[in-house]
């Protein structure tokens, strides 16, 4: 599929510079696009690449489209974001209509609501009493357990599991592998014994979530665990029993939030960071890779913890040391008092 | 399904106070019962809760119990224990029966031994040479190799995926996602390329052993995995060619135990561990989260190592300050020296 | 199968002392074999085992060979790398004919190319435009979709899931769990809400890749994915978008590797490291477990990151000084200057 430059300018809701009739067909990165994509620049660092790009138009900020005067443009103050955009108008023309139907290898149980509209691919699995929404893809392997709900457009990838008493909102996206609802990890002590203590919540999740591969979602142990709208979560991911996270907040890969925590909503948590339970992060806040949050954070937080790896000569030798820490600063504090008697003594 | 409190007290060996035939119908936390439910104090911080509940009934410690002598309360040493068994008997009556058979798009193969009283999900495939206790459930999609024993009450969820030569011991109960019996990482290098050395061993698993949604535990090199009677293992765990786990050990999510690493018995190791491979754990050991252990631990160990999450900006300075600890320790050597060479010159 | 140790010694390519008649059926540890097997030493600390073994042979470096002249010996300057040529040599022979052909619970989709004797277990799901080559083991419940493309004798164990527009070369090994093209965790922020960048590039993997259980790598955004020729990785792996893995590099379980990042070739990488993204990693680097590379290193770094476990005690009060290490440290400058000027003024 192809669109001129200005329809493109139209659809993404910008203005454009140059020749408005130039066909484009592709998006494609600075470096490898040729005549007849369109490329983006949002990371100052990749400027050359731009000065050298063979790309027939390029999304831009205002600053350097002016620089680029002679150039097709598309001008945004979000070239990423308009980038999206357009890249999303080409994955919805060159896929093709979307398949239909249930497949008759496909195992459903009795009372459940399936719009026409939906797709149920090969072996999937779904139980009693299940609703699925409008517009529904769930891909071949998947297993639904009962009382499940998903709203419209839902998309769940191949050999996803959704336990019983799970809602999803419109628009969710769950990658495969990942498990959305079993057992939270909640067992008393009886005299060295575990004795499972029974997960009885389930897990309700807004509209416009995404979740990546392999991805843990534990049900709640009474209440439900609570994801909000527009949250993102990425791969290899624990979610824990009624851990509540709130809209708009975006989590990296192989992160791992302990249970019966709270976190705000717009926060941006990275990679393989760890959150220990019961405790509250704030709205806004930023956690840095690898970091342990041991303790409640409020609005606006910015937090880190890792160690940056470094040399592994300097790392042995400070490590040691660091074990030495509470002597050193007692020693400091003593050196301190002889200084300050020396000096009186002088 | 409904009960007395003077029934709940029985099923659970405890002593009531208040009304015994007060009727209570289900389990909910403090702040959310209402009249009919059962709820129950472990953890002092909710102190607040129990003097606003709705509940019918509480469970409570003798002392606490004394304080509210007008309530309904079941009295334990132990609420979250005793809560434990109480919500097991509404999970047990609540349930109704559950479904037995195989279903008839399940693949098995032959010389297998699948007692009457088992479930066999929709899309399940079982290899050859596979047996099965009494009362097992084997969910929709999960998928057993050749060469399996599981004992009696075994669960495992969905999308579960069993290699060949693992045993697992009755009431065994996997989550969906889990992997058990995957190849060892090991290769020996040929000059810059890796050869496999072929992972012949098994994985032995004990009875009454949770392993969580998303765990990989791998089979042995020669010899087998093993994992012993009352293991709790949570998500996301890697559990790496022949580790040895000790019975009653409980795991947190997203720890990693490598090769060849021996575990005591009733050790809590928190979410997010690393521990090397080649070593040996103690009994009665607690590691907190996300520490690296990299050398053996003798019995009733504390360990921790992982450097809580700091604003920023004191990160940024320390991580700076942390290269250079061996030179700030040899500048104190130094000051001592120094001092004590000005205090005896004076 | 048994062979004579001549015959194991031809096929290692290696000599060997004692009685070339001996007859071995088996691979076993030292401390565990019995007559008729064959262990080996690789590790200079189990050399008591040797001592004690009941081995029939063993495989040692020509050095200890020397020492146990009585013994029958395969003798190797690298016995583990002997060991895995003789334990497959086994493998192979124990392990009879492979299944061929194409379980009828399998849905194949259109415009497919699978051999003659390529394996297709129970309910597995195979989209459209996918070609295997010769030789492939496709185990029961894994999912390929449209226009992917195996290389010969791929091996793909059970649940699975490949997404469309990955290739996988020659002797691929993927274990169970593991999903490869999953959408990389790319959002582009639109006043608070994140929209999806749609992630249209394909992951490429060189021939002789092993791949663990539920490990994750994501497709490219624009781009493909690149894993090159006998790379090795280990389970719950983490593999972003773009990311760039060099030939014969190994990555040990739980590893995290944020999008855009390069990976020489021939690094090896422990468990639980994290790198950050859009950095490069040299060829020759080592990485020690738990890590967190937050820059570009170059060839044959050695790095490490992460804090050993300590004693709790001593940990909390390390902790404390940590975040305040820049104080420290000005105040040993200060008393630097104060020494100076007192020894100046004496």
């Amino acid at each position: 599929m192809s669109a001129r430059l200005s329809e493109l300018a139209e659809h993404a809701g910008i203005d454009f510079q140059g020749d408005g009739d130039c066909v484009i067909d592709a998006v494609n990165t600075l470096s490898d696009a040729v005549a007849g994509e369109i490329s983006f620049l949002a990371n100052p660092k990749y400027l050359s690449q731009l000065q050298n790009t063979n790309a027939s138009a390029v999304i831009l900020d205002p600053q350097i489209a002016a620089e680029f005067a002679s150039a097709n443009v598309l001008i945004s103050e979000n070239p990423y974001l308009s980038f999206a955009h357009i890249a999303k108008w080409f994955e919805d023309h060159d896929r093709g209509e979307l398949p239909i139907g249930i497949h008759p290898s496909a195992v459903i149980g009795s009372e459940c609501n399936i719009p026409d509209n939906c797709f149920i691919g090969a072996n999937v699995s779904i139980g009693s009493y299940v609703t699925l929404g409008s517009g529904c893809r769930i891909e071949a392997g998947t297993v639904i357990a009962d009382h499940v709900l998903l709203g419209e457009n839902v998309h769940l990838y191949s050999n996803v599991t959704i336990y019983s008493h799970v809602t999803l909102g419109d628009n969710g996206i769950v990658h495969s592998g990942t498990v959305i609802g079993s057992d939270g990890f909640g067992f008393a002590n009886d005299k060295g014994v575990w004795i499972k203590v029974p997960q009885r919540g389930g897990v309700r999740i807004g509209r416009d979530v995404e979740i990546g591969a392999c991805t843990t979602i534990d049900c709640g142990a009474i209440n439900d665990t609570i994801i909000e709208d527009g949250v993102k979560i990425d791969n290899l991911i624990q979610v824990a029993h009624n851990v509540f996270i709130g809209k708009n907040t975006a989590i990296a890969g192989q992160t791992g939030i302990a249970g019966s925590t709270t976190i705000g909503s717009h926060c941006t948590i990275a990679g393989g960071v760890g959150i220990v339970g019961h405790i509250e992060i704030g709205d806004y806040c930023h956690i840095a890779g690898m970091a342990l949050v041991s303790k409640s954070l409020p609005d606006k937080s910015v937090a880190s913890g890792a160690v940056p790896a470094m040399d592994h000569g300097i790392w042995s030798k400070s490590m040691v040391r660091l074990r030495q820490l509470d002597d050193m600063a007692k020693k400091i504090r003593k050196l301190e008092k002889q200084i300050e008697s020396l000096s009186n003594g002088s």
